[in-house]
């Protein structure tokens, strides 16, 4: 139990930038389910809010504290219980990092897909929490798709076990999928059991650079179309591109508009289903098209993908010294509507005359654009505001969500309300207080 | 809307044996979500139970009528809304029937994986209700891997929009699966979208004949561990192998105690996977193995695995003229267990000096154990009870679920209690209770 002012400030909030939060009275870092019980249970007496936490890596403002609240951080409950190599099954504690885990499967032949661009700090209990994606999502799908059971403490202090070990299983409702993504208002996860995949040969990776953002668009839906199933479909803009080679020098191709990062797993098939993304890049008019020459190069790729979110808040800082910032967005829509997506960013960033960066799992019609902002001026935030709803209103009319894998947390509860409604929203409030009927849970967050 | 005693009487039950069903007061078949909203806005203002049906081919007595009820028949609502070729999506009506779907997708180049034996006869709106699998999940999933977004009319009349048409998508609490697999207990499903996969080119089909059940199970659990992705796996005792025999002579391996039928999707490394699945039969002490010469004898095959449970039923009113009959049960336990379980239904069906014959997926370790009993003859019918508890409870003791496909309905209602305990049946009950107070949707389904 942390109560010390000093280390208790540094719980207050996650990484989203000009989200509000407080300071809590207390953090508690339990390592045990039976602890996280006892403090909901004198939580629920004394309907005190609870905030539950993992690496605070989060985008939306989920994991931030309100004032007075007590915060439950799940980082020591970091035990990879079991590995089941013959059922395909791994059971591990949340505080569990995500490379953490995926590492310790990958000794054993084994794969666990879900890959965040925060994988080195992200818990897997904030993964299921917001139903994070990645990299791999295009082929393998998202977290949830993973989850097959779940302990979770209710707000009751009450342990509900949920979902399955077996491939198969319809008893009840899907209560695991209830959680997964439910960012830690209906219950703290203390165990979760995924399922896992036999590791993919080591994949082959391609680079398609282009003189128009909206040409690496017309690719994507291109390859879309062509019933190819890439491992993964990345998209980088120049302004990232650039923000990304300042950041760490590696011969990036600058002045390119857009690049796309096309890789498929390896195997008999890889050779002509690379020739085939390279023929659709080519169509849709791409300067170049090369493939990566060995695991090294296609590693330093990715490795500079994962880069775009620091290296943009450094540029955000040189940009704009007195308090560079980045709003962090995330669109998804149809993916046959992703070049439509790509130009009204393009068109919304000029009007506002803002600087947007825009990168993104291209493959799953989902982008992050990611505004610039200058935190010491009015100004600046209100424009970056305007350009943050502006993209959101746009990803709405393209038949798209509001949130493909950061999830709603304080960022975007307007525009979960818009995009599903009065009677959505009324479903919503209706679970909350039958799973959390005095309101403890994360108070305030998602709607 | 049908009043009519003689036609009201047939919408009284689904296909379970031996579950209680009532005679329902009228039978509405709406052709419009409005319609639907009607019904449900006039039926919680009389407190009348409203009870969905589909093609009434559940197996578990989940869409059996009470006395008075209204049956809400979704059959006429069977129109596909929309197959998006490019975002690989369809939207259908819940009356579209299995098959019907999978076909118009399949004229255009995709694939719905989900493959219930009913596919014939079973709607989309029953699949989602149960969460419906089939002979394709071993490698595709079952029905809730592919719904990502429903249109449902709530108890109180309100029409909720739930999901999405993007690759992903976090807004909100997961509502779409929460309602797959619910049975009809929370809403009534009037719209569905799936997501689709481009076809897979034809699979390369091989069959295993087996001396002992056993040994068929230790070929599945040896193909498991081997990380091969069979994209069918299905067994058949030599019960049920005679029945279909009988039923429809097709010169099968009669004298067999187990087949096992296995495919994998062609194309380049097809060759080499058929000859590890042939490997592996072969370790697990396999009598013979065949690799179907054609198509038309790997589709011949599948069609025998089909007839299994009308072929059973002819079977026991041979047996039993007086009045045969059939209790068809679905469990599910990690697929490393399968032996024990086949082991375990075996000696459980000598013990009580009954007729068990199993067919299933056994690559999922998903089992059908269907009891073949005298439903004139009350002790035989409690001895099928028994046999069918004892199953149950083994399939639990090896970490196994009561139902791994064909849901809970009235048949499994006190496993269920079982399986989640007392604190899942809370929270299950508190969900009902929040999206529909007055318990008037299929009501004492399920729990």
């Amino acid at each position: 139990m942390l109560t010390d002012p000093d280390l208790v400030m540094s719980y207050r909030h996650d990484e989203a930038d000009l989200v509000p939060y407080g300071t809590p009275s207390v953090v508690v870092r339990p390592r045990t389910t039976g602890q996280v019980s006892a403090v909901l249970r004198a939580a629920s007496r004394h309907r005190v809010p609870v905030i539950p936490q993992g690496a605070r890596s989060g985008l939306a403002g989920g994991a931030n504290a309100i004032e007075g609240a007590i915060v439950l951080s799940l980082t020591a409950m970091n035990e990879i219980v079991d590995i089941d190599t013959e059922n395909h099954i791994a059971v591990v504690q949340p505080g569990v990092v995500n490379a953490q885990l995926h590492r310790a499967v990958a000794e054993k032949g084994l794969y666990y897909p879900p890959d965040p661009g925060s994988w080195e700090q992200s818990t897997i209990g904030g993964n299921v929490s917001t139903d994070a994606g990645g990299m791999c999502c295009v082929k393998y799908g998202v977290t949830s798709e993973y989850v097959i059971g779940l302990e979770v403490v209710l707000a009751s202090g009450e342990v509900l076990h949920c979902g399955r070990r077996t491939a198969k299983g319809v008893a009840g409702y899907d209560l695991t999928s209830l959680f997964v993504g439910s960012e830690g208002t209906l219950g703290v996860i203390t165990e979760v059991t995924v399922r896992l995949r036999p590791a993919p040969e080591p994949a082959l990776t391609l680079v398609a650079v282009f003189d128009t953002f909206a040409a690496a668009g017309a690719a994507v839906s291109g390859i879309v179309r062509s019933g190819l199933q890439p491992s993964m479909l990345e998209v980088i803009d120049r302004v990232t591109l650039s923000a990304i080679e300042a950041y760490r020098p590696m011969d990036l191709p600058t002045t390119a508009a857009a690049l796309l990062i096309a890789a498929v797993d390896s195997g008999s098939r890889a050779p002509d289903d690379l020739a085939r993304l390279a023929a659709t890049c080519h169509e849709a008019r791409a300067a170049d098209v090369y493939v990566a020459s060995d695991a090294a190069e296609a590693d330093a790729l990715l490795a500079a993908r994962r880069l775009a979110h620091p290296a943009l808040e450094q540029f955000a800082a040189n940009l704009f010294p007195a308090g560079g910032g980045v709003m962090v967005d995330d669109v998804a829509v149809p993916r046959t509507r992703l070049v439509e997506l790509i130009e009204g960013i393009e068109r919304i960033s000029t009007e506002h005359g803002m600087v947007v960066a825009t990168v993104g799992h291209a493959g799953d019609g989902n982008l992050h654009p990611i505004i610039v902002i200058d935190r010491s001026d009015p100004v600046s935030i209100a424009q970056g505001q305007k350009v943050f709803d502006a993209i959101m209103s746009l990803g709405l009319s393209l038949g798209g969500t509001s949130t493909g894998e950061h999830g709603v947390g304080l960022l975007k509860r307007d525009w979960l309300a818009r995009e599903i409604g009065p009677t959505g929203l009324k479903a919503h409030r209706s679970i909350k207080a039958a799973l959390d009927p005095d309101n403890i849970l994360n108070p305030g967050k998602i709607f």
